[in-house]
């Protein structure tokens, strides 16, 4: 008979992680990108997104100044850029030309979007706490870009082409085949886009 | 080449989310089940964890009042139990007689955890925030209950065994191979459990 066993240390145990790029700009308009497995939506109207941020990172104070960032979300093929980007600092780095990434200009911030992440979230910050080791940082999502050959004639993002990554715990694992859809086991046809 | 094209509407979109299994209590001691995809790490230390709820969800609530939570976090087998609770209400179901899952108490709050899923953190709310459409609720983790076949010696996980289950927007996606480990651009061998 399965038994649950108490672990030693209380640590978030989440083992289906988004991973995602934030950049963000310095009062100069220089822009940096930090890659985060602490992100998560929080609220559907306004839409907003939750990050935590360690006070060291250089991103900190940056989104803290600027009261703005954008949610670059990858794909499986950037694992190796989003690895990387966590090893160097912003301070000393220009992790665009280093990696070989491409800033395209955002419609409603300043910061800057990452061409190659095919889903872009454009945010202004509306809440911070700090929580400990983190600062919460909580961003109304102001406008969203996609790849245009991912945007169907509704204007609404086509998920089913995406090869998303995520992390469990600490291991990038890249797409799988579904396995159902948010609703499946009530409706006959799928809700497409459900607002959760 | 790649142009991006702006979505009509601005709305969270993630498609890399979590999907997890909250527990809570009503002030009589019933237990209710609510699958949330508003979810995610915030803080490292102390352990913390955000959850957005709307105010007609019977949760909502429940943890106001009750002060506490259970995040149980499933795998791929619970894919029709997860969506299943979300299509029914605790106002007039008991989920877990309803879907076969198995409550067993929890070591330092009174919401159970559900022994069907194999990693579950304990929670006490610590913050909440009115967003919107959702409320904020940032609950530290105070236990973290495994299954005890997965924890290894030295009392950490072994996430390796575990076969996720997560969103690509609004469809289930199961478990895929890793490709890589935080960390796997710059060191020869993993860290494993890194703390972000």
């Amino acid at each position: 008979m399965k038994t649950l066993a108490q672990i030693k240390q209380p640590m978030i145990g989440l083992f289906n992680l988004p991973v995602v790029l934030v950049t963000c700009t310095d009062d100069k308009g220089s822009a940096n990108i930090i890659p985060l497995g602490w992100v998560g939506g929080v609220c559907s109207s306004p839409p907003q997104i939750a990050l935590g941020i360690r006070p060291s990172r250089y991103s900190y104070n940056l989104i803290k100044k600027s009261g703005e960032f954008v949610v670059n979300i990858p794909c499986v093929d950037l694992v190796k850029e989003v690895d990387k980007c966590g090893f160097c600092s912003g301070r000393n780095t220009d992790k665009f030309e280093r990696f070989h990434l491409t800033p395209l200009p955002a419609s409603k911030v300043s910061s800057p979007l990452i061409k190659e992440c095919p889903v872009n979230l454009e945010c202004r910050l509306r809440h911070f706490l700090s929580l400990g080791s983190h600062g919460l940082f909580i961003g109304e999502i102001v406008a969203v870009q996609a790849d245009k050959e991912l945007v169907r004639e509704d204007g609404e993002i086509n998920y089913s082409c995406l090869k998303p990554l995520y992390l469990r715990h600490d291991e990038y694992c890249g797409p799988s085949e579904p396995v159902g859809y948010y609703g499946f086991t009530k409706f006959r046809e799928r809700v497409v886009n459900k607002v959760f």
